[in-house]
């Protein structure tokens, strides 16, 4: 069998997320109809990362093993071809047959995309939080830089269900923090995410930079390891998955 | 009376353009129906220029008389609550009497987005036109500049039916078409356009662009006054109103 992965873009307003569902259009559901319909064979879609609902990906990444004998510009054509216009296969490229696109991810990349000036902006609602009190870059870049390296995330988790045994531990390489006019970006790369991850951090260094909560708390809160001490997460919109990186493959 | 002049910002997607009509959600509309809700008095909005359907605006100005003794900032504030999030008002400021946001404005800017690789984006669907080959960025800002001055622009008009007795004489102050990336932008400033002006002569210059024509047959159809010697205008979600100037008022 082949194994095929994929670069992927998705504007994540229409999409209950990546991962298929019961009911509801996903990213996953939408490539496998499009993948069954080229290849006329039953597909399944394995995703690096999981998005929740009307969170976007300019560098998501998938994996599946067809025995289509299709080349892989038919691939990218037909897919974009069969696709709607909120989802697009930007490349394909062949695996070796082991590939996991996710279990063999070494680092994921988020952005998260706050517009901060006193008056909404129609053009810039849909990839961006708004919020018009003027917020402390410098503070926030500051607490965000504290979060490098190998710890316990857990109080920035996703709520609900314990889930017994699994690991909260994460590992964050890389953080910025910055800010462009109007705009404020934080991005953050890391071998991994809990679910949630980056928009209750966001949420939490919000907080921090209306001055709602100091640079002490925000580790307290933190090392406290308990979800239910931290703020509301930042809305899904101000999300993007920027990219998804392996070791072997090269893109 | 209170003479009131407002900036605008919206996401044209879902609206039926500016003006006000029979049937179908307008800017216009929209405006009048919150006004009417805030004030308790029937309003009529003035906009300084008509954009047409899926045309954006950053930058679109508008006025309207009132006898409400409602701040300004209870002006901005209310209609900002009451308009959907695709339409927002940036500021508000008291005008003369005598002024009128279309009569008046001695200026308008549009800017023209273009997303020239070759696969489609879904983030950039709703603000960009998508052009899979390679564009002559160079070829088209020649030919732009060509345009400058003042000029019968007949050529580029809306097609339809003949307003006989109107003059299609424009003054082009400035222009100027860059790429940054993927990206290509083309920004027109002039006295005044003509109806589908700005995505008449994008369509026209993309075709250059492509090499489908050159630059002394760009002038010809240009100089030729006769629309259906043009090609097909570019479509609608590339185009933005950037600002609209007038002499007396400060922004």
């Amino acid at each position: 069998m082949r194994n095929i992965l994929l670069d992927l873009e998705y504007d994540g307003t229409d999409f209950w997320g990546s991962q298929i569902q019961v009911r509801g259009r996903t990213v996953q559901g939408e490539l496998e109809k499009a993948l069954g319909q080229l290849t006329q064979q039953k597909t399944r879609v394995l995703l690096a990362g999981r998005t929740d609902q009307g969170v976007h990906a300019r560098g998501q990444r998938a994996n599946f093993y067809t025995a289509s004998t299709l080349s892989l510009t038919t691939f990218v054509r037909g897919l974009n071809a069969l696709l709607d216009p909120d989802l697009a296969v930007l490349q394909a490229q062949e695996v070796p047959e082991s590939f996991h696109a996710r279990f063999d991810a070494r680092r994921r990349t988020y952005r998260y995309t706050v517009y901060n000036v006193a008056i909404r902006s129609p053009l810039a609602r849909r990839y961006a939080w708004h919020l018009s009190t003027a917020l402390d870059v410098a503070a926030m870049a500051a607490a965000l830089q504290m979060l490098l390296g190998e710890h316990d995330f857990a109080a920035f988790a996703a709520s609900g269900p314990d889930r017994t045994g699994r690991t909260t531990v994460r590992r964050i390489e890389q953080v910025r923090c910055w800010s462009e006019g109007h705009w404020i970006y934080f991005q953050i790369t890391a071998n991994a995410f809990l679910r949630r991850m980056v928009r209750n951090l966001v949420g939490q260094l919000v907080l921090l930079g209306q001055g709602r909560c100091d640079e002490a708390s925000f580790r307290t809160i933190w090392q406290g390891l308990d979800r239910s001490q931290a703020g509301p997460p930042a809305p899904p919109q101000g999300l993007c998955l920027l990219r998804v990186e392996y070791e072997d493959i090269e893109r």
